[in-house]
């Protein structure tokens, strides 16, 4: 009965964010960067909290660091608040506009998914994040963030509905589901009736939970098993540097390098260097049977290893006798995110881009590169690694549908 | 185990349909249907099985006519196929293409979906159409249809196999689930790892066990509750006409109107028209308290009508004070197909187009025009009613999704 209630003014709010105009949604998101700095100590003291309880639990000190918020992780939040209002309002824009043989005066518009909820882990920045950009894409929003955040959770949301509120606006823009009761999560994923779109963010193993679950269609994002294909080709100074880059630039993200291939006429050269700059890093090697025999330092590489998105100090080596035998490598164990083919051959090129099932394939350069900001988005609720809807990188007009608006002058259908 | 196998052929089959030239795939359609022709003799005798089976079990004649594959149907399937040669081939395309700051050169292209399952009932023409629209959009396909056609869709697929085969192609690019367990589609809705969309294509009821219980995601097609709204400054005369098209021209289908909104200030001078209209063509009315009034035949509406799809000769009524009260209305009850307004008020027109949440709204025009054909698409797979990846008539090219093609000279993320 809460859910129904909650989503019930959730589903009427978001016909009232639909009307607004991009200075109302803006003077919105500027007044909650404004009180959340105002308020910077309410939200610090409810976190603290939150803090003391998952210290008491035992958490791990990774997790505690993603969980607390200090004072400039909240004039971040802000911040993020402040930068989406510089971006364009991505709904009402004429993606098509044609004249059908009947005469009608067909339009095809921008629009906003409507409802979307948001399932969550333990971040409570993406509280503000997650509300802020569908928010500006015209979309109500109801929140699910993890347990072990609910107090900073709720404060969050109590400042942004106070001033949605203060500002004429229909407070149930943003809703917050104030249960840690897993049944809860259960019942949502199955309220099709009220929310049109539910996009999870955190792990694998909630987004697969979501996958699983949820009778509402669902954007997943983020797991991402991403490669580099060596070509014989290739640069090899320059695909020491790529490599090191996707690896290790920044550990723990969708889009870092977990596995690599290596054609069979070059591994011999390439591998004593790649192995040094890797060592330097701390990388472990985990290596097929042939790369192992030029390798100082690697543990065997299992089939599993091939699957793995460690989001460590790891990567899995293989290698292959050509491009070919690389695609059906990556197609069969890629989970459809990113992956890189470092060669100066054109056709290898061109095939490795045709044929590999991915939402970014690249030609000689890091898969570090798929991201929102990277993209010019100018912004990214998550990468989606499904082929419905949006596929990469999700800015703002990801987060819209569209309608057919069709003027006609008293057509019928003969 | 069986589906296992299946379904690994398949998504082999994806890569392989992914390269065949627009001619290739012309060829294969075109033979296809010369095909069905040469052997109409042998799907006859094997549909007349499902006849013979379905007689057997008492089904009524409207599902045996529909089950029923005649000379002139089979001509009707082949010509279906050859028609879709005349479309575009929509993959390939470059959606966008544009040089972020970092310098890379990024390209938004459209590609095939994948392998794409079709869930459907006992229309056994339906193996033939949703192969060759898939199959034209760069997809392999796995299709399952009604066990009670399970004879005919079983010779109309070897048909296609062994032309894909005799054109040097994998078979495998149409799979069929040769299996009347219930068992078998539970299972094959969970195949997330082969399958990349699943679309039902069928009754309301199949729609929504698809919805319930697959985890691969997919397209919700064909509801209609469509809405007609006739506004105080309406052209009654044209609004007899277009409601009497949008219910009658035929009854079944999902975009007919089920639901007739009228503005207080008309119906009493509207109503007695309109009913002599409907009656002449034995359309039962349920209506409101006020229009009860003025209709000399008519049964109460309940709650319930207003959420009815009737795909009858019924149509339910309600009077409403203005276009806003009609719009909460709409969006209360509809199924977010296709909804219209018949108005000479250009506010009252565009507050409609706005507000009213549906793939389709329509101004001054029957809401029958939903349909891949009338919309120019030259084809169609289904009309969607959710909001991800496609919205309203779904023709060959929203059987694609696309991918970033992004080429770099040594670009590392710093």
């Amino acid at each position: 009965m809460y859910l129904k209630e909650l989503l019930s003014k959730a589903k009427q709010a978001k016909y009232d964010v639909q009307k607004l105009t991009k200075e109302q949604k803006n003077n919105v998101l500027l007044k909650v960067a404004d009180a959340f700095i105002k308020h910077a100590d309410i939200i610090i003291s409810e976190n603290e909290k939150d803090i003391a309880y998952a210290v008491e639990k035992g958490m791990s000190d990774g997790l505690i660091d993603r969980l607390r918020l200090t004072l400039p992780r909240i004039e971040g939040m802000s911040e993020g608040l402040r930068q989406i209002t510089d971006l364009e309002d991505p709904t009402g824009r004429v993606l098509e506009e044609f004249k059908p043989a009947n005469g009608l005066h067909v339009k095809k518009v921008s629009v906003p998914l409507g409802l979307i909820g948001v399932i969550y882990e333990s971040r409570p920045n993406v509280t503000a994040d997650a509300f802020g950009l569908c928010f500006m894409a015209g979309n109500a929003v109801v929140l699910k963030g993890g347990s072990d955040a609910i107090h900073s959770n709720r404060v969050i949301v109590k400042i942004i509905r106070e001033v949605l509120e203060k500002e004429g606006h229909n407070p149930d823009i943003l809703s917050f589901v104030d249960s840690t009761k897993r049944e809860t999560v259960m019942e949502l994923m199955k309220m099709n009736e009220y929310i049109d779109v539910l996009i999870p963010r955190g792990g694998a193993s909630l987004i697969q939970s979501v996958v699983n679950n949820s009778t509402i269609p669902v954007i997943e994002t983020g797991t991402g098993n991403c490669h580099i294909y060596v070509d014989d080709s290739a640069d090899l100074n320059e695909a020491v540097k790529i490599i090191l880059n996707a690896k290790t630039q920044r550990i723990g993200v969708c889009n870092a390098c977990e596995s690599l291939l290596i054609h069979n006429s070059i591994y011999e050269s390439f591998l004593p260097t790649l192995e040094k700059a890797l060592k330097e890093k701390n990388v472990e090697i985990r290596a097929d049977e042939i790369s192992a025999t030029i390798l100082k330092d690697c543990i065997p590489a299992t089939e599993e290893d091939y699957y793995k998105e460690y989001l460590d100090y790891i990567i899995s080596i293989k290698i292959v006798n050509n491009v070919d035998e690389a695609i059906t490598h990556i197609n069969k164990y890629n989970t459809h995110h990113s992956d890189a083919i470092l060669t100066k051959n054109m056709n290898n090129a061109e095939k490795f881009l045709n044929e590999v099932d991915s939402a970014c394939v690249y030609v000689n350069a890091s898969t570090r590169f798929t991201d929102g900001f990277e993209f010019g988005f100018g912004a990214e609720i998550g990468i989606s690694t499904q082929k419905l809807h949006a596929r990469g990188p999700m800015g703002l007009k990801e987060l819209n549908t569209y309608k057919y608006e069709i003027i006609g002058n008293g057509q019928i259908r003969g």
